[in-house]
């Protein structure tokens, strides 16, 4: 099949990322280029951003390059000259990165990530790095909110069979176990992201055996311990019952079942009446996952509602951002040789120059963030673009998934209340340093911009 | 970075179709099951779905394997037998799959595909199928209905940067193609299945010269016969006057530009003082291209207002299918063991059963589909339903995409008018056979189902 690898990765993006190049390259424009990728506005419905995807964005970079596949493809399409494509068949990235860490929160207007490099170098990534970072980044800002209206309350990541293909699954999976899901039912992203997978039967499985007590003894029998019984095949209530017999069966052997799985029906009303029925046959201990078409509002609603529930298997809405399905990530120039320069086209300003973002806390919780330029002298003091590449290299190694996710679930834990919240609050502060503003303020008088 | 690739996608699974397995495997269980991948109901704004992602599921089945690296990891887990690991490294599949054409029209409860195969074979495929051709067939869906407000107005692909990551941006390139899109701006898609390719400039680029005219000049020295020129970095009207300087300019070398291109404003009107602008100056020949946040509503609405435009970008409402982002795509077991077969849980109604499509036609238009059980006699003619694999073979070559699309395109122009219309239309009437509505009305009745 068809697929994206790193051999062919330079070649997932738009053309026209090329042909600037190509420009570019027979004028010999070499200066240094600085993109910011950020998001001009939060979308509806969403108080924050959670970062991610910057770590398959640096893989990429440190991969980048054109084999010779790559190469005659874009030969045959007869618009680039040959000394062209031989700087492309040497071409690696060679700049400077500087990104917010992955879990952190963020805000509209702010860099999540900051690329310095030789014009073309600059240029050429950008189609990747939108698809790469906002992708994941809307995810998992989607997961966020699903974590926030869960609590204490575990839930999973279902979502494979809807994400938008492969790649898609895999990210949503990562993005989702860093903003709190604790397991995954994708088996290749549990391998090569070390997420704890999870899953048990479908329907199919219960109508392959002569009856559902037959099936859930089989499952029992093969799975002791891990077991999850799917009841709602023909009957919540009578699965349920033919749960608890299998269970006491299965307690004379010394096989312990984990619990039921509820996949459609009026889940607040049916949990109830499973919980009653466990629990008056003295099953107790058997947990209750609610999984189908659920997203955050209604894990919150069931929760309120004190709907018995020990793990919600969350699928579609989360892994395809449904209410949210795309997030508006740009990369824009904002300074060329070190001189800021913007673009000034109607409405959408873009703050100019290499910038730094301060964090600061009251108490527990995160109070406002400051943008200012890079070096300029401020108060605050915990700056949270931390430099990941330096002439082409990474800097540091891979972080650990599991400490990008405890840096996700600290940043949610010290959100402002309101933020918390599903409904859209107001905004939270995000400052403009008095450099930074009076150098936005010139831009847009057009005395910074050097054409025109 | 970590891509999914021939050699793992075994692995990109919900976890449960391999416990499933592992258990079918424990006790022997090896019945041929089938299963159809359908739509049980039509996403809101939809009249019909374009049948897609048949190609990659025939692919992914066709290379079907677990390799060390997959059976390392499952090992690891420690919840499968030795025993059924053996088995999954020998496995390859061995079915048969009978599947809509794609580029064909569908509707709600029309198996898409069918497969059957030995039950963990049958089963063990069913997430990636979902993902594959679930996702697929919401974009080609997606982009029929903007190729349906274009007309004869061309539109391409320009939604890379916001798909869901690198696999959806292939697929989205493809299936866009299918349903009409003259380019992509993907070119890893353009070389992988032959798209054409289109792109010119960015803002930056514009920026990275010291005039808006000195970028037009060189980009159209660097592209000629080909430039497209950005004109809304500044001042859209003054950006089509100096673009009208360039092209004298270039005239007198015998370099013709090929359009002008509007990425953002009040995109009506500026289209129309541009196309003044160029036609008063003697440049009747520039094509205006219109972009940014488009969709097909947004598309009726400029033509039918008589906006001068020749092309169309559509990016992220296209590529996320934003306005509806997921297709409830089910994969059901339907018989087993030649035994028709349904799940009967409350409000979800499968037809049991192998069952073919027909479809009649009134003049031009089709006119009503049929669902009958396979074999059974009946009037109408025409199958839709082709067998695509026969024991883990494919039957025939992959299909040019050219024929794909104009199998699609086809089928489009014989929708009836009001599913062409993208306000939501009565329902297209989709029948069932005497002898399926009998088999149907059994298995409601429990008579059919073999458990319960």
């Amino acid at each position: 099949m068809s697929w994206v690898t790193a051999a062919n990765a330079a070649l997932l993006t738009d053309l026209y990322e090329l042909t600037m190049a190509a420009s570019y390259h027979s004028r010999d424009m070499r200066t240094e280029a600085t993109f910011d990728l950020f998001v001009r506005e939060l979308p509806a419905r969403r108080n924050f951003l959670v970062v991610c995807g910057v770590e398959q964005a640096l893989q990429y970079l440190s991969e980048l390059h054109f084999d010779d596949d790559a190469l005659t493809y874009l030969r045959s399409l007869g618009m680039f000259r040959s000394s062209f494509l031989d700087y492309l068949a040497d071409l690696r990235f060679s700049g400077e990165v500087w990104a917010m860490s992955e879990g952190e929160v963020a805000f509209a207007r702010e860099p999540l990530m900051r690329v310095t490099a030789p014009l073309i170098e600059a240029q050429i990534v950008e189609t990747f790095l939108l698809n790469c970072v906002t992708f994941q980044t809307m995810v998992a800002s989607k997961a966020a909110r699903v974590s926030l209206a869960a609590g204490a309350t575990k839930f999973f990541d279902f979502s494979l069979r809807r994400d938008h293909g492969a790649d898609a699954g895999l990210k949503a999976a990562r993005a989702s176990f860093i903003a709190g899901a604790s397991a995954t039912s994708n088996v290749l992203a549990g391998k090569m992201f070390g997420i704890p997978v999870s899953g048990t039967m479908a329907h199919s499985y219960v109508m392959a055996f002569p009856t559902e007590e037959d099936a859930f003894r089989a499952y029992a029998h093969d799975f002791p311990e891990q077991a999850v019984l799917l009841i709602d095949t023909f009957d919540v209530a009578q699965g349920a019952e033919r749960a608890v017999s299998v269970a006491r069966e299965l307690a004379s052997e010394g096989i312990t079942l984990r619990g039921v799985r509820i996949d459609s029906g009026d889940l607040p009303r049916l949990a109830r009446r499973v919980r009653d029925i466990l629990d008056e046959a003295g099953f107790s201990e058997l947990q209750i996952i609610l999984s189908g078409d659920l997203d955050e509002y209604r894990v919150k609603e069931m929760l309120d509602a004190g709907v018995p529930v020990d793990v919600f298997g969350i699928g579609t809405q989360m892994g395809t951002s449904a209410d949210s399905p795309f997030l508006g990530g740009v990369y824009k120039l904002v300074a060329e040789g070190g001189v800021p320069k913007v673009k000034l086209s109607t409405g959408k300003v873009t703050l100019p120059g290499l910038k730094q973002i301060y964090r600061s806390y009251d108490g527990d919780h995160i109070a406002h963030d400051l943008i200012a330029l890079e070096g300029e002298t401020v108060d605050e003091t915990v700056p949270l673009l931390r430099r990941v590449m330096h002439q082409g290299r990474r800097v540091s190694e891979s972080e650990p998934l599991n400490v990008v996710r405890e840096r996700c679930l600290s940043s949610l834990a010290r959100l402002p209340d309101p933020l918390r919240e599903l409904t859209e609050s107001s905004d939270y502060p995000v400052h403009l340093s008095s450099e930074l503003s009076a150098l936005a303020k010139k831009a847009e008088e057009g005395l910074v911009v050097q054409s025109g």
